[in-house]
């Protein structure tokens, strides 16, 4: 097989290089190690940046997140019994869009597929040839048949657990971690929101978030140990500390009901240095991991995708390799903002083990002064609606 | 001996409230430790916010401030090789006025003097009694003689190490506190300073700072272990050392000669709360301190005393005694805030111990956001500036 770029990965990333690219005559194969139900299954948070939305737009598949995603002007956040509203808007210009992640990728498979996108699913054995010559190839199995790829680019999209970032030499990868001391117990359930826009809440109890899909499917969050297991925890028993941690209007108002999903994630930092190697490019988690805090996981990897995908179409249409060779120091300059974006937001938000009173009055003098101080709302409001790519 | 308000302390704090206090026909006494010669004695930084400039000029004693101080309307930060100037004056509207501490205690003292003010020098053995009634005393030592002085208030501005904040009882007082893992090495030498504006600088051998006293005196500090000594560094050692910290323009040009003072001062944040007991108020260092990056100490004695004073004179010219009853509340939000503010610098600017290589990027990454974000060089700003009484 012969394409001009190789995706690994059929998440949400890889298949929206795909789709910008065919808008702009360049082609793709895609390679996913799952089946598109699988990956339709995975439960992500859903805060799209403007960027995201605009790329969608380009790639023609906007629509159904126009009709259906939700517009939030700002978020709460609570310290307490304390809170206080954040106005994007006002403080940065622009909103954020709520539409799931799993709906996102859903339309990228609809639009791939109504435009003859090569997706291959099910493959295994990904491996990663000539990254470094002018003539790399990928060589993977299928249906116990052993495929190769030749391409003028590979793009790794295939996350923190794939093959892609693994296949840049130890000695030249550089990789920064932090493993936050807790993790966010989930829970999916048909109830309406109890607030039309997410609330953070810092109570002494730990961390907690008010989230949700859409008008009768909510999303909550506890923070919890990260030797719980979701079957330690009720349905009860999450709605009961839930309502300890936010504040006491919405404590009182919470519409409850059974779980239809409920899991643990843990908290993680993480980023690969470099981003590219010879013709290997890293996109979205195969790079870099945030905590959910934030909500810049998808986000981030669409401004990767946005500058590789800008890159190429320079590579191709204008002979011009500027944007190829610089693709790394570009993506990371934007990476490490959002990092210390997500680190901040998830150190000022949660209880850690290990954390001092005078700590904890860090936190709550933190949310005092964000409360009082507009300068350091807008600086919040523009990192969470997104800097500019 | 009897009088309005007993000042416990003859350091800025408390002879900036004696002075006001004269000012609007309210009498105190003041009760020193030491002698004028040891107080004028102690080296302090003098970075003024706008807010202690115009008390000054209310108790009477600015003119020598503003002949001889140093308008600041920004400042530089460095980060390894690159450096960037944040313009205070431009950000926050106002500028920073450099004056060394001794001589704001110089000039309170010759204003204390020149307006008859009683200061009690060289007291020993200082007690508080009766803090919780209406007629408290303070009995002392003074020339092997026992003394006493009757009077309505007790003002503790006596420092960290001083009675007043122990009289509190332990089961009413809660003490923040956190001890950073470095000292600052400073030096004093009659060099012109390398730059009219101060350096505040993270490099990977850690924090160093260009301040000065004037135009021939400069104040230099560089971060060091809390097991190093004075003794260990001769000045060559110091300012091979600071040549290695500072960004390569400042370290061609900087002029060295002989220290005149050399010291290590360890780095602390400190907070009790209550600030008041009874009819026993603190002041500045009595209760709280704060690590030197941010240069708060004494711009945070000056609020404590600012709201003292207030009240002060509400409780005997409006007989309103709502000043006196709100004292700790209001001073301990400004306080929270400061201490946040020299946190958060102090954090960003220095080498830890434990630090991972993604904590050290998760600095540069927010100085690079501070280099770029106009919001967040405002928060900054205002912030070192001062933020409102």
């Amino acid at each position: 097989m012969k394409t001009q770029v190789a995706i690994i990965g059929g998440g949400p990333s890889g298949l929206l290089l795909s789709q910008l690219l065919h808008r702009h005559g360049i082609g793709s194969v895609v390679l996913e190690r799952r089946t598109k139900a699988y990956v339709l299954g995975r439960i992500r948070a859903g805060v799209l940046e403007q960027g995201l939305v605009h790329l969608l737009e380009e790639a023609g598949c906007a629509d159904r997140l126009h009709a259906e995603g939700f517009t939030h002007d700002g978020a709460i956040l609570a310290c307490g019994k304390d809170a206080f509203r954040i106005d994007f808007h006002q403080r940065a210009g622009v909103p954020v869009v709520v539409y799931g992640q799993t709906e996102v990728t859903r339309d990228l498979y609809a639009a791939r597929e109504a435009t003859g996108g090569s997706i291959e699913y099910e493959v295994s054995d990904v491996a990663i040839h000539d990254a470094q010559t002018d003539a790399p190839h990928v060589t993977f199995t299928q249906n116990g048949q052993s495929r190769r790829i030749d391409c003028d680019f590979i793009a790794g999209c295939d996350g923190f657990h794939g093959v892609s970032r693994r296949a840049i030499p130890t000695d030249i990868r550089l990789e920064y971690e932090r493993v936050y001391p807790f993790g966010w117990l989930g829970i999916l359930s048909e109830t309406p929101p109890v607030n039309h826009e997410l609330i953070y809440a810092n109570s002494p109890r730990g961390f907690a978030l008010c989230s949700m899909r859409n008008a009768t499917l909510s999303r909550y969050y506890i923070q919890c140990p990260l030797s719980d297991r979701p079957e330690d925890w009720s349905d009860t028993a999450f709605w009961d500390e839930l309502r300890r941690r936010i504040p006491p209007a919405q404590a009182e108002t919470l519409t409850t009901g059974p779980s239809i999903e409920k899991s643990i994630a843990p908290l993680r930092s993480f980023v690969c240095e470099p981003m590219q190697w010879g013709r290997l490019f890293l996109c979205g988690d195969a790079a870099h991991i945030v905590p959910p805090t934030g909500a810049k996981g998808l986000n981030l990897a669409a401004s990767d995708v946005y500058y590789l995908y800008h890159a190429l179409r320079r590579w191709y249409h204008d002979d011009d390799r500027t944007g190829i060779d610089g693709y790394s120091e570009k993506a990371l300059a934007r990476v490490w903002k959002a990092e210390r974006f997500s680190w901040w937001f998830t150190s000022l938000m949660h209880r850690f083990p290990d954390q001092t009173d005078f700590d904890r009055k860090m936190q709550q003098a933190e949310l005092d002064f964000l409360r009082d101080n507009e300068a350091a709302q807008v600086a919040m409001a523009q990192n969470y609606v997104g800097l500019p790519y």
